[in-house]
């Protein structure tokens, strides 16, 4: 892996959720598999010292006062940029939490677009803690778009596991509204984003896409649904034209046999459950959240704040130290294939 | 494992189809494996034994003249009962087959219905093959429901792997439809059926049911449909009433992980994809679609006809054997439950 020249970026998380643990779990096991990047946490050092003890992890906390310190603290233990700090009560969501969240959020933001750090990595925030410190994005994804001045559509999320990436073309609405949300030109804009990604951010040169159906078995020639014959179909003729290599409509069911997912780099799914269902299916405690289509590398565990257990060591820490892998791995990919 | 009284019922499938070939692949594998339980093929000794030659699997013909004998003559190769035959051409279907296809799938059934059978396996049929010879069934679940003298909404369809059954609502109907199609009344009618199939036909003493949400995270408190608090939990309520040990509504991609699934015996899911894409992405080449809510076993392999590879000796019979050695295991339980 090429080295990186600039450490990640990893925000704090709401600190009465699971993200200061799962941050402290994932930094340890790293560190003890000889796995850990240059990176550091945006603040939080005295928090993360409290949770480290609380929970009893094994992790030390090297305070730094910039972050390109982070390319040699890595080795001492977790650098945490020191200036940022706060309290918590594990499960129990509360302002200064909240503040202390989006602080370490939108610093991480910064240093990722200046190019101080390489990329972030974010914990989990709650949207309705944030809500009440007057925060109206609908995600983490749709801030860090605004962040980087690009529109929401921008910004797709793939998610990433060791044998499978998804993309849902429609995200967090009723099932009932897929069907009228999906459009050709949304499966080619965000087809284009994802197919720009993997090669510059996953190092694949000529990027295969699977697109799902949206009917059971592809609607049988339109016996149940017409989408793939009006919608899915023209799609992939005018991905195709484009030179990017896409096939399908694949059945839903079929897109996810293990030979299926062989023969593609991405699948390009219709709806939320239809991307998430295999991947946490397959690779539950691995499952990366990557934002594509933005100028920052981004990823994210594909878990929340899961409050009920905050504080109690019970979270796995598996899908966190992934998405600090990714982001390391992405980074030197895109440094790679711009040098 | 009981012994069983009585054999298993196989019926041909579609001749042109990978039905025959699946058949004796399957069994020349189950017999290798010492796993082959009493069984005869309603029908083509002739036809089988050209198969086996062609595709080359090395699987002895034994035509019976009876049900009864294939309880002794299993051991020396494939019993199948003489009288009915035909020819086929490998991917090319024809009427003649159709004709062959229907009449080993009605003696089949006719078999489990008086008890000479301890149950019924179909290989695949082409509904377009039978609708030339004026079959009007959507499937042969429903021709089974019909032969049993019940309902269609009685025979439920469940996908059975080695770790995971999921049983979908709804199935062969536009995504598009799918809010309109699930109600409180059809959660609880299928989740019936299926409490009492584990419990006859699995030895499930106290079934476990999850059922499905239908929104992504069940719709998070109505932001993104209503359809969990209105209908999946008044419904699981009512399940709960009665004694059935319901929970949900899980969100799709919560239910999947390998925790969640240690959780339950089977999963009621809303639709298709949400039953389907779980199963075959785990388990593949073993899962099996058996027929709940009617008085006579009955499994099949969860693939269809296949003719594109027909012939070929491509076509994989895990599906098939595991749906033999699941209707052996649950005429087994049944027995032993009624004993």
């Amino acid at each position: 892996m090429t080295p990186l020249s600039a450490p990640l970026a990893i925000s704090l998380g709401d600190p009465a959720g699971i993200g200061p643990e799962v941050i402290l779990g994932a930094w340890a096991r790293l560190r003890a598999e000889r796995r850990a990047p240059p990176a550091f946490v945006v603040g939080g050092p005295e928090l993360l010292r409290r949770v480290a003890e609380t929970v009893g992890i094994d992790c030390p906390i090297v305070p730094i006062a910039e972050p390109a310190e982070a390319l040699f603290a890595s080795a001492a233990g977790l650098p945490v940029l020191a200036g940022l700090d706060g309290m918590s009560s594990p499960g129990r969501p509360h302002v200064d939490g909240a503040r202390l969240a989006l602080a370490s959020l939108q610093w991480g933001a910064k240093f990722a677009l200046s190019g101080v750090a390489m990329g972030l990595v974010t914990a989990p925030v709650s949207k309705g803690a944030l809500a009440a410190i007057g925060w109206d994005y609908p995600g983490q994804t749709e801030f860090l778009a605004d962040a980087c001045g690009r529109p929401y559509r921008d910004a797709v999320m793939m998610l990433a596991g060791p044998s499978l990436r998804t993309v849902p073309l429609t995200v967090h609405v009723a099932l009932a509204e897929v069907p009228g949300l999906i459009s050709a030109e949304l499966i080619v804009h965000k087809s284009r984003i994802v197919a720009a990604g993997l090669r510059r951010d996953f190092g694949v040169l000529q990027p295969r896409l699977a697109i799902a159906a949206l009917n059971p078995h592809a609607g049988e020639g339109g016996k149940f649904g017409d989408e793939e014959a009006r919608i899915i179909a023209p799609a992939i003729a005018a991905l195709q034209a484009e030179g990017i290599d896409a096939v399908g409509p694949v059945p839903g069911d079929a897109l996810f046999t293990p030979r299926a997912r062989a023969g593609y780099d991405a699948a390009l799914c219709m709806y939320h459950d239809q991307a998430l269902i295999p991947l946490k299916a397959l690779e539950f405690d691995e499952g990366v959240n990557v934002t594509l289509g933005l100028p920052i590398i981004r990823s994210s565990p594909d878990h929340g704040t899961a409050y009920d257990i905050a504080g109690q060591g019970k979270a796995d820490p598996g899908a966190m130290a992934a998405a600090i892998v990714m982001a390391a791995e992405m980074a030197a990919a895109r440094a790679s294939a711009s040098a």
